[in-house]
């Protein structure tokens, strides 16, 4: 009982691993990598952390090597390893949207749904899952594992279709090729070994590791706006303000004026500045967040 | 009249580029450029992009082509394309002053006014500019086109003086020139198609753009301070903080005491500090700002 | 009296150069390096800076050739210069601890005391510091310099053990070697040469510095929490805060809630917020602080 | 005369640099660029180099600023400069074979020949050559000085053809455009100054410039054999060298063998050698050569 | 029949791929690949090329999508692909001598033969190779994939040992890693599909590249030396040399002396020479060779 | 005395470190630096390498630790290390000639003999040759040690004269500096310690490496020419060659042609090609040579 304070975590090496490092630099843990160690450090007594591939994460808190880890949904169905999803992260290298694992073919060929493949060869990084989407859809084909650079494998007639990941589709378009069908919707995820999870000093250290992780993603897509509004405006101005979200609202010294606090989702911020100096607000400012719980 | 809600903006590629992309980041739009792609990305479904010569987007809005676009007043004044210019956004590569395209010669030469010069060859990337300015003044020169190192060609023997732009003068100075005249100043704006600025909702497009735009380029100039400030400290603390921002003033729920904000200039922080703490301001802390409109 | 007003400052070049560029920068002064420039730009005109190695800033001082600047306690005591040590400053390229000097060994070496080196080889650096340590020991050794690459030393033979600096211990252990005393703390100093020191105007600016030095350094280890608390719940969050800040509370339009702020460690967040939630707290936002005087 | 013993050289600066630089250095002149100096440092006291921009070199041979230099025919021809054509030096930055300046146009658009494109824009950097090609064919154009990414722009709908140079129309075709029409061949060209070629001594100095640049040209595309050859295979061996070439026959000590040695065009070994086996031939070398003269 | 002339290669992409691209260069094939291209241009009408992964060559042979291509040997054993053998080709990204599969554990371990390894789990990019190793020794284990930085699973506490590749053994050991058997000896293969080997042309063209890359591999390993030597130093020069490589012994115009050529190992040079000049030889040069045959 | 066949040799690391790999590569000697690995490997089991510092190298050789090593004249005399100087190998990073250190002051200071400097600082890297230098001329100075940057330090006024390294004066002029003296001539030289030079086995060795470095190192400087020649201009052809260098000449089967080779200086040949071709020979070839013995 004694001395089993020490969580063990697995974090993503390769494309994943520096949107994780800041993750979690933001959440609260500096990770640093040497140069010549195996063992990355990190800033707290209770946690030691191993840098894995996303795809090997899984097995390793199975098989209770490691407690905690993040892993893709797409490796996580493809082991068909046993564990626990803690939550999903959504983030990923490139944007902080979830990513698709989908069928292509080549731009020119006659192929246009799932079923016109039937005997034809499949290019995949992500065996298991496409053996079993054209194993449940009832369609023959030959799926071959792909060592990398899978697109360009359909463009050099290597293959007639492949099953690749994308977030926006500009790789797959720019490789000329077409999208058929959607073979899974995948994101980063928080997993924790069964056994680690049973355990209560364990859970409540990886629930608050989930609960940081959380709130410093929620502010990657989050500002702080200030304004100052006179009394007769105040309502007007409110108005405006989206309604999810409650505004803080004190009375200034000088009393006909009011000092209004907001958390908005940035992707409003560009319509909704204009819409406060009509209603009336002044000296607005914006600020950036690190966390919001 | 319907289908015509989209703007299309001109993005200056290269030395301005970087700048330019963060400058939209800051004010709500994310331009991203697609390694494949020659449409960079922009999270607006109200815009167009695209990349373009600093030189060419006069041309392209002259045309047509685009709605509006970013240059410097300096190629609006070389290539006289008939556009509207919106407002001045003082930023650049280097620093957020204007910068100074200037008349230089090699510092052991015996040129003092740009009058020495009669029946010599400048050297410049400003070709129309230059000949207009020697014109006007009078002087009867060679001007020749330069494709690039201006600064070089006084150095090399190639040209008796240059036009060239500096921000600081310190390229200039490095390369043993001396100044000898201001030929221009100039600086980035932001500029409209005429078509684009009659129709209305391009207008109100194009407005809310600059707004943001300008008020993340104040942004970059200010930061936010607060202090708490006991009651009796109060207008000694006030009284040091520059005339032309009204701080925020609230009572704390301990009533003899007053939490104070402000924005002011980040140039004069380093002196303002020491000032209010000699007047009674405790807790000061100073932090970053996006935008201030 | 008339134009002393003119204060130059020493900045360390190398491995200490970001940092401190970085650290001016958050303190108020931009200082920019030119290409072809041996004078850094920094943008107050009572200031001239020069980059000087970390090992001659102390001699400039002491020579009066500057006024003040930046170096290492270590550095300080090796050339035993005649300076005044105005503070601390604990920062370096990798983190914000102080650094030692070790003594150390190769791993399976039979060394385990200083006084077992006696009649050995000592690689290092910081050669006059490391021999009075083994004076004041009184153990005989050859303490040869070392042109850098000094853990390598005693892997290779060539010294039998080093005296060299580390913040972590991480290079050294990759090495294989064993850290057997440790031989001088060391951490960055703002020291000021005794004439500039008794110059009043001198002692002022280099006491505006040095406020503003700290202030931005504080603010690295520290952030901004805000959260809104209901009446009921206020003693109960209040009571979670550390002790030696005091939040700033105020009572918001709607009155049965309150806005509470407070400065804290940002070591301390991960914990605290977990507790803040617990105890009541809402709408937690952290954020960044530039300065914190 | 006396004293007049310096030819002054234009050596091409950017693209076509480091080709120009090796192949000089290949010559016998090893041109050293000093990266605070504007004058490259050559191994030869009769010459003085400087490095300017291929489109500038004509100009400055034209004015005598200049001697001797190298540029692009097209660039002479877009310059109009009257100076003389030394010789063809058929190199450059990719391969050594000339490149052509193509009209190009959207794969996907409906021109096929250049009188489709009558009232269209035409984007170049090659303004003078373009306008005077559509002149020459009664085409009514508007040709645009393009300020590089000549090929983005048909993509982006900023022009509607191009002309752009190509050496493998690699690039071209990658942008998905079309070539309807070839406007120029063009490769690089070695130009005298006309009172240079006037002057004996320069002529024979650029004479042998000329002689070195060509013999280290030609050694590019050919290697050195030698083989053992039985003296009744020596007819069967000789039969397979290529004519043009005549090998060289030496007797060895041993009477009943030969050595021979011949020089051959690279791209024919491949398929040479197994005919030299299977003639005869034994201990076939194949060696690199600087200079064929 | 007719129209067969084109014979389709597979190049390894990744870490053998610049060595294999400079490998053909040599022996008369120039592989240009291009930026937005797929297909890698080959300067020969009657091949084309597709860069592909070495794991995934064997099956596209096998396939008959290529007709020939390099792989290793550990991967042809790995896919139990069915095609032919042509000739190993013993070169490398590092050195010219084959790798090795090493069965290797942490250097502190108890482990000291493959047996000690029952009941342990083995990391390895090499699955059916090492399953069927341990099955034929009837070792029970359980072998796991590992996606990549194999040694460190061992460091790390993630396997018990590993099966990697190595050259030198020199990252095994900076791993603190102990091997303790050999599991496979590896090197580059050249193959052939089986339809592609039946086929009398195809045959001819697989046997022309073998041929010429043979040449220029051996080419890699050996020089060409001459020397002048008097005739009554003959015998005694003429016995330092190797006696598998024969001299190329010419009389010269004065009759009293000899030229000699040989083509040596570069490893013997440093040797030979001290002894030839020894013997009497003069004027010894040494020089590169591209083939020999 | 068995077991003693190893020699232990010291490669400078750091700036000349590539330039000494290379050179050793070409006298048949690879040394392979390892990323985790102290140790370079070389491929000759009777040698032992260690990188070490230029300025370290007299030192190790003279403590016996080390046998043979490369350093500097320079530092060989400001160590003052008792060693046996085998030979000069004049190479460097830049250029194959001697380097100078020299006395250097500000372009427009007013010293213009060493004897100018009484009373002034002097900064330098080589601290006791300068000192010594100084006390020789009898002129009483403060000599300081620089830790590089040296050039710069006059340009900030640090120092009112430099000592500094230069091979071409072109960073010192560069920096705006005038040399008013030069201080030492250096190269580098090999260089042995006295018990290895006294042990027979182990200076046998030596004198191997040595003979094979200056063969390799007189092999940069030479080139290789072959050309055929009729009978009638025998005389003339021979006439040109340089008379050190005695030619090879063979006559060919066909009686009245010869066929003539030999070795000359590199820079030679842009002149003498010409003057060959003027005396009637054909076919002239250049090629590069590894080592001139």
């Amino acid at each position: 009982m004694s001395g089993n304070n020490m969580l063990k975590i697995g974090i993503p090496k390769g494309s994943l691993e520096e949107a994780t490092v800041n993750l979690f630099a933001r959440s609260g843990w500096k990770i640093r990598k040497h140069h010549r160690n195996y063992f990355p450090e990190i800033n707290d007594p209770e946690l030691t952390a191993r840098l894995c591939r996303v795809q090997e994460i899984p097995r390793y808190l199975e098989d209770g090597v490691l407690d905690v880890g993040l892993t893709g949904k797409d490796w996580l169905l493809e082991t068909g390893a046993d564990v626990v999803t803690v939550s999903d992260l959504v983030y990923s290298k490139v944007s902080n949207r979830p990513a698709r694992w989908v069928l292509a073919v080549a731009g020119d060929s006659p192929y246009v749904r799932p079923e016109d493949l039937a005997g034809c060869t499949i290019a995949t990084e992500l065996l298991g899952v496409t053996r079993r989407y054209f194993e449940d859809a009832g369609i023959p084909v030959k799926v071959q594992y792909s060592w990398g650079a899978t697109e360009a494998k359909v463009v050099e007639g290597l293959a007639d279709a492949i099953v690749e990941v994308t977030e926006t589709g500009t790789t797959i378009k720019a490789h000329g090729l077409r999208i058929i069908a959607e073979v899974l919707l995948t994101n980063t995820v928080l997993i924790a070994g069964k056994a680690a999870w049973a355990d209560p000093w364990k859970r409540a250290k990886i629930e608050q590791i989930d609960l940081l992780l959380q709130g410093a993603l929620r502010a990657d897509s989050l500002v702080g706006l200030k304004m100052n509004v006179p009394a007769h405006n105040l309502d007007a101005v409110l108005d405006q303000l989206p309604s999810l979200n409650s505004p803080t609202v004190a009375g200034l010294r000088d009393s006909t004026w009011y000092a209004v606090e907001i958390v908005v989702e940035n992707d409003l911020v560009r319509d909704l500045i204009p819409r406060l100096r009509a209603a009336g607000a002044e000296g607005i400012i914006e600020y950036s967040l690190n966390k919001v719980i």
